[in-house]
């Protein structure tokens, strides 16, 4: 049977303010995407992230996004493909200095906010994240969201990709997350967040709001790494996992 | 006889303002320090910097100062050891990764403004500097001030260390550099200023402002990148030490 | 006679970064739009671009863009309509501040970069300037784009408006600024734009790329403060003018 | 009898983080210190934290600090005299934007962090500090250290000085507060803060570790506004004077 990922955005603080209970977390999931300094982290949030991860045995990915700390690199903003690629490769090198800093080791990278939702959305927008993730480090995975154009785009660059599931949010009938603010967005229940996870990597597809199967390839599933339901969710959606003896596992450890 | 390596920090533009003819000054130095972001630089500058220097045959390596925009990094920010090693190994990678995405190879890296002034006279933050970039990456040569606590603490960190001499600048009887705002702190006139260093070269030594020979270890000589006799008195430096058969090449090519 | 008024964007310095020869525009123009920190500016250029005003008997407006000093306020950021209101208020409020310190009064204000495009487009971010700055000074003037929604926002918000016409940039057959990049959008000649410009102020009309007059109310030029050519094209905007017997003088003195 | 006031720094949260519970801060306070968007605010955290304090009818000051996001303003930034004036400036004239808009009207300022420190303990800082405060709006009353630098720098420069002592520190047998670190610099418990309020309030002066007198003007109680014991202190030290029957009020309303 082919192990499943866990993985959640960490390190999401910034000088003295911080965003979720990443120690806490580290004990639940397998991969951790680590902010790089742009939109959020900083260099010794980094490496201390990088270095608890070490630690307790869990990957770690850098987690480029838009250079805006103000919106969390949630805004969209427009860049240039070039940009693009300069922004992600950028973040990347940063991420994996301070990772070896920290005695740990880069193995992939996941787009961030914003960045990632006009990558999922705009094949060439993938592309430049891609390219710029590649031109860092080619031998990096690139965690990307399933049967998005990140999943495309990462491959079109010669980069192994991996797909990812989340474990709080809708599906539409093309696969496609239901866009926060509409019904069916997102899933608050911890118990229910972790039977849809549960039912999807059983099935070994996108399963919809109305039960219908949508193939896509995955291997990793994202909690959130901060909010106030975080730990509970991340915790059951492990609990259940292992419960149905599902192999847990980093896909780039 | 040993060749001599001709350095500026270039890259020093950020967004749309820019620092100084960096494509005239990568047609006359050997070596370029880049700014990595923090206190000038950004992702494209810092790409296209090294794009040149690739082109012109130009030795490349990251500048990393103190995350100041407004201050140019040359204001003496109180950070702790640690937070200076992982402000070095942040800004090493960031550059090595644009390095590696312009195709070409950072092989150095040189301390920026009031980093480098503290880490000159202070053997922790020298330490801490070394430590930092030797974490990022420990082939990099540093390039550090000579008969300063930078080469002790390179040599500590077990990295190469290549000594370098200021073109523009005043020495005192122990060989360090006049502080700015003293008289005989800035040689203003090129003719003079290329005099001053072919005699450094020639001596093997640094010479004080009354002559005096100050025992050294040097293989670079930085001139300025940026201001308006930048260009003049690298031009005049290098024709000076061409005239005089002395071999310009990288220290680290 | 009606006067007319010379503008020009100014202090768009960051640190040690400069944007143009503030001190030679400031001797051409009657109003100085001061950048307020967040896309360009910092404290000391601003305190120091008013205080040269002064001087000069120039009249001074803030100048409030987006929030990003690497893209200097020309990417549109997503914001909403109150974020544009607070961010419009806070700049507003520092340059005030500044203005005072410097002996000078702020008299008005205007938009900046893709800030003031989207506002001169779209009457809900027109409106959100407007009255961001209304609730910052209701005395203030405010220096919109003829023949846009700013003209109108600024009415509806219960503010004085004075429209202005660019001195370097053509018009379509609605009197609205032609795009950059497309054919007609830049007058480089010097000649050429000081002409252009007395057409229109003798006119007192838009005057397209064919002759075609569009009624528009406006009572001010704007020059350009930075770049190669815009002393000369100031200078000689202001010297046609002068020459045809137009009365300049700053619009809220 | 004399009233007295209780401040605590507000509104310190930056763009997705928070730092401490606003609201239920300012159920408790009767004056509000509020951060000015460069070492933690942002135009939108500052309007909501004006209009909480304006329903609650708490008063508001703004509460200026280094430019510096990443050190919370915690960090000694080396700055000229000129160069502080500007910098509270801008952020007093910011704020009182703000204020504004929010309904509110802002009629204090007090400096926060490393800059306070400094103002302190050095007459030229805090004589620069005062002095950027008043250009900025001479009205604004300066709620300063008791017996520091800061009160003869406020009345030199001409505004209206109110010291104030802190809840939650120990002062030396000069009245200086302890330096944390030193023993007796922190006082954690919530009743041995509020005793010791209640002891300095009912005395009109500092008192000492070991319980001596310090003469000293104040009119407020500093408490703070974040960290996992904020709530339980301020509502102590509230709830103690209210016990005693010391009339609360702010002292710029």
């Amino acid at each position: 049977m082919a192990t499943i990922d866990l993985n959640a955005d960490l390190g999401e603080g910034f000088g003295a303010w911080r965003a979720g209970d990443d120690r806490a977390m580290l004990a639940i999931v397998t991969s951790a995407n680590v902010a790089c300094g742009l939109h959020a982290g900083d260099p010794d949030i980094m490496a201390e992230t990088f270095r608890i991860a070490r630690e307790k045995g869990v990957a770690v990915g850098a987690h480029p996004g838009f250079a805006d700390l103000q919106g969390f690199g949630r805004r969209r903003i427009p860049l240039s493909a070039g940009e693009i690629e300069r922004l992600v490769a950028y973040q990347i090198g940063a991420a994996a200095a301070l990772a070896a800093y920290a005695g740990h080791r880069l193995t992939y990278f996941k787009a961030h906010g914003a960045l990632a939702n006009m990558a999922a959305e705009d094949r060439s927008i993938a592309d430049a994240v891609s390219r710029g993730a590649r031109a860092a480090d080619p031998s990096l995975v690139q965690l990307a969201i399933a049967a998005s154009e990140q999943m495309k785009a990462a491959e079109a660059a010669g980069l192994r990709a991996v797909g990812e599931i989340f474990a709080d949010r809708g599906y539409d009938a093309r696969g496609q997350l239901v866009s926060r603010g509409l019904p069916g967005a997102m899933i608050e229940d911890a118990d229910e967040a972790a039977g849809h996870v549960l039912r999807m990597v059983e099935e070994g597809a996108i399963v919809t709001g109305d039960g219908t199967r949508v193939a896509a390839s995955f291997g990793s599933v994202c909690v959130h790494g901060d909010g106030p339901h975080a730990l509970k969710v991340a915790a059951r959606v492990r609990a259940r996992l292992e419960e149905a003896g599902v192999p847990l596992a980093a896909f780039a450890p």
